[in-house]
């Protein structure tokens, strides 16, 4: 049997600080320079040099001012604010590149549907069928403040309302245009054909839209859909519509606790285990011997703020840190998050000091640390007793936290047939699973042009 | 005195068929590629070859389904239906240039007013300032659907909301961190101090936002902003908010009518007659003799479809003109549009057989056909005589009318002083008026950071 390939992703977002905090302060870092377009081409081509699959840009609404109340470390070690608007970038990065796959983080409740498919529609022609979206439902009491909703809804209520913008969005981007509609006939004087045209109908309790969709049908139709959803409603929600789930886990063993339950999901919506690609966020810190990749990590260790990644983290569950004794023992149990993120979590009582320590590098992800070899073997670890299908790799500085990993361990999983050696043809939902357009069994399906 | 330098965008529209319908089917023009990237990218280096200030892009949601109450026509030429979402576009243009405005029409109804601040932010920081937003309110029934708001708001209700949409945007972009809020200060460790950035604070009666701005002050903040309103309504919207008016005047003394309402608005609202560029649509089809002209003309006639620009225009002013017999007069009092639009309304009344050979070529713009003295004689004295800053040039077929009036008119009205030849520095609106930020007699400066 040969072995499984790897996929692999490039892990950022449209800010400073993203999930490794205070390294902006470490001299090689560039995360400074967000604002400017010629960051992301830089990085999209150096992405597409070393065939990453793609690049996963996360997002937020909102932000982290649940540590001491406010939002002081959060902008002094800019932990995510300020943020901008990842879609503003795929243009950018779709004109220096041909193959790499550009995934964005969507919030449901900021968008109109409408006018979201279009724009989704329009990118996905633009990239020549490039695209992927990260649903997420939006987590952010100051974010709903910002967007005008006041308090947040109830969590499932969420999911609720996801479930029905998937249903206008799949409408408009599967059932309004014929694959036939479009015939640029120039002779006959027949841009499109009116009778493979048709507006939508969608008449629903959060959302309504009567039209056709603005966009004539783009390369993959639907962009290839993410999630990331923890919660058991969130994972429901993955089963039935995403092709890639994208999980956080400390373990090998809650990596492939996490992937069970996601590919259960999916066959409980009717979809195949391997319908859905799962991907875990992982760090790495890799350098030519093991004793310089232990010095990189140590220096990187001195740029890193223990405080910052514990401001994201009391956000993350909602639990204000700072009220705690350093040595006094938290009552985890309030937090079914730290429960699924933490090692002390699961066997033992833990204290703010032992946060601080866990939490000194990330907040969120394993940190690999090790030469190539070492790393590579940590990998196919993490992807075969994981039950996973690929990296989502978090960066420690950028880009040379993807640099090293590029030179590094790339050949080396290479060497051990885990990892291609040039890209696949097509489309990225044609890259990653063989064909262009979602397959029957997906919910989408059902709103085809007949 | 010297004399006065005229602006210069290329008028576009992310679609087939912008105001010149049938035109897609020359075997020149290749708006059918709108889809591509390429196709944008390469017009973007074209247009900043020549020196345009800027490119213009149109937007709507809907599409034109008054005549023969259908979109049988809209499809099969292609009139604005499909249309792309412009704002996709920034970043690829962005990518390949460096001066050239990028000008970017969005439809208030359709967008967040937190979610869009911070998506013009990110844009004008990846462009170093050369952003421009067009404000619309949207006007059609048809993109009402879509949108799921039905029945559109009675006119003056769409500009209320639009003026507290504005107030919301400007909190956000003026007044939520201040110039010296962010430091980036690895040694203090501070990326931005939190007492120079604050939360706004809108609570209205279309919208609410109370949180910190996503984005940090981009080149311009505010972006250059843009307004084509018609109305008197519209007029003082655009006399309050508007650095740009873009108006559609079928002769130079209705461009002057125009021009001086535009300004008297401007007035109105306690800011300057020249605070407001005063910009004209105009086609110019030119060619080394006259003669080649005229037959270049007859040439692109012969792919005009009128029928077409008959179907965008009753739906511009809400006639269904396929009920009318061809040679029965038409009342044209139903619609100040119409008054203010065609030649024939201002004199006599008109049939649809006028109405045809009238827009035989475009339903909306005054055509210029010369040799390269015959166009810049015609643009100067629409500039002087109308009292006007600037043309937003449509195309007949892209991109070859620009190309025609980058070879042979703007060397023509660099020759007579009238047109730079090179770009100013910095910023869009710094290249326009000589400044980046917006001045403290418009309506953005009160919500400054204090």
């Amino acid at each position: 049997m040969s072995k499984k390939q790897i996929l692999l992703n490039a892990f950022q977002m449209n800010c400073v600080g993203h999930i490794q905090h205070g390294l902006w302060t470490h001299p090689q870092d560039r995360s400074i320079f967000f604002n400017d377009l010629d960051y992301w081409t830089s990085l999209a081509r150096t992405l597409e040099r070393y065939l990453f699959d793609g690049i996963f840009i996360a997002d937020i609404f909102g932000y982290y001012d649940v540590y001491k109340g406010n939002v002081d470390i959060t902008l002094k070690e800019s932990v995510q604010l300020p943020t901008n608007d990842p879609w503003t970038l795929v243009s950018g990065m779709a004109a220096v590149t041909n193959n790499l796959g550009l995934g964005i983080t969507a919030t449901i409740r900021a968008e109109n549907p409408y006018a979201f498919a279009r724009r989704v529609s329009s990118l996905d022609h633009l990239t020549k069928g490039r695209l992927g979206w990260n649903i997420v439902t939006g987590y952010s009491d100051s974010g709903a403040r910002g967007l005008g909703y006041g308090e947040l809804e109830k969590h499932d209520e969420r999911y609720d309302r996801a479930d029905e913008f998937m249903e206008v969005v799949y409408k408009l981007w599967e059932g309004s245009w014929a694959d036939d509609a479009v015939v640029v006939d120039r002779t006959r004087r027949v841009y499109a054909r009116p009778d493979r045209v048709r507006a939508i109908e969608h008449n629903g309790a959060y959302y309504k839209s009567n039209a056709i969709h603005g966009s004539s049908p783009s390369p993959q139709r639907t962009p290839l859909l993410f999630q990331a959803g923890a919660s058991d409603r969130g994972r429901a929600f993955a089963g039935k519509h995403a092709e890639a789930a994208f999980i956080s886990a400390p373990t090998i063993e809650r990596a492939r606790e996490l992937s069970r339950k996601i590919r259960k999901a999916a066959i409980d919506a009717g979809r195949k285990a391997d319908d859905v690609k799962v991907f875990a966020g992982l760090a790495v810190v890799v350098a030519a011997t093991q004793k310089v990749a232990r010095e990189k990590f140590d220096e990187y260790l001195k740029y890193a703020n223990p405080e910052a990644n514990l401001t994201h983290f009391s956000a993350s569950v909602g639990i204000d840190f700072s009220k705690f004794d350093l040595d006094a023992p938290i009552d985890y149990g309030v937090s079914n998050y730290i429960q699924t993120s933490s090692e002390y979590a699961a066997e033992r009582r833990f204290t703010v000091r032992d946060l601080l320590r866990e939490k000194a590098l990330s907040s969120h992800y394993h940190v690999i640390v090790g030469d190539a070899a070492q790393a590579a073997s940590e990998i196919e670890r993490w992807i075969d007793e994981g039950e996973l299908d690929g990296v989502n790799l978090s960066r420690v500085v950028v880009p040379g936290s993807w640099e090293d990993f590029g030179q590094l361990v790339i050949p080396e999983l290479q060497n051990r047939g885990r990892f291609k050696t040039a890209y696949g043809e097509g489309t990225l939902r044609h890259k990653v699973f063989g064909y262009d357009r979602l397959q029957d069994n997906h919910p989408a399906a059902r709103y085809r042009f007949a």
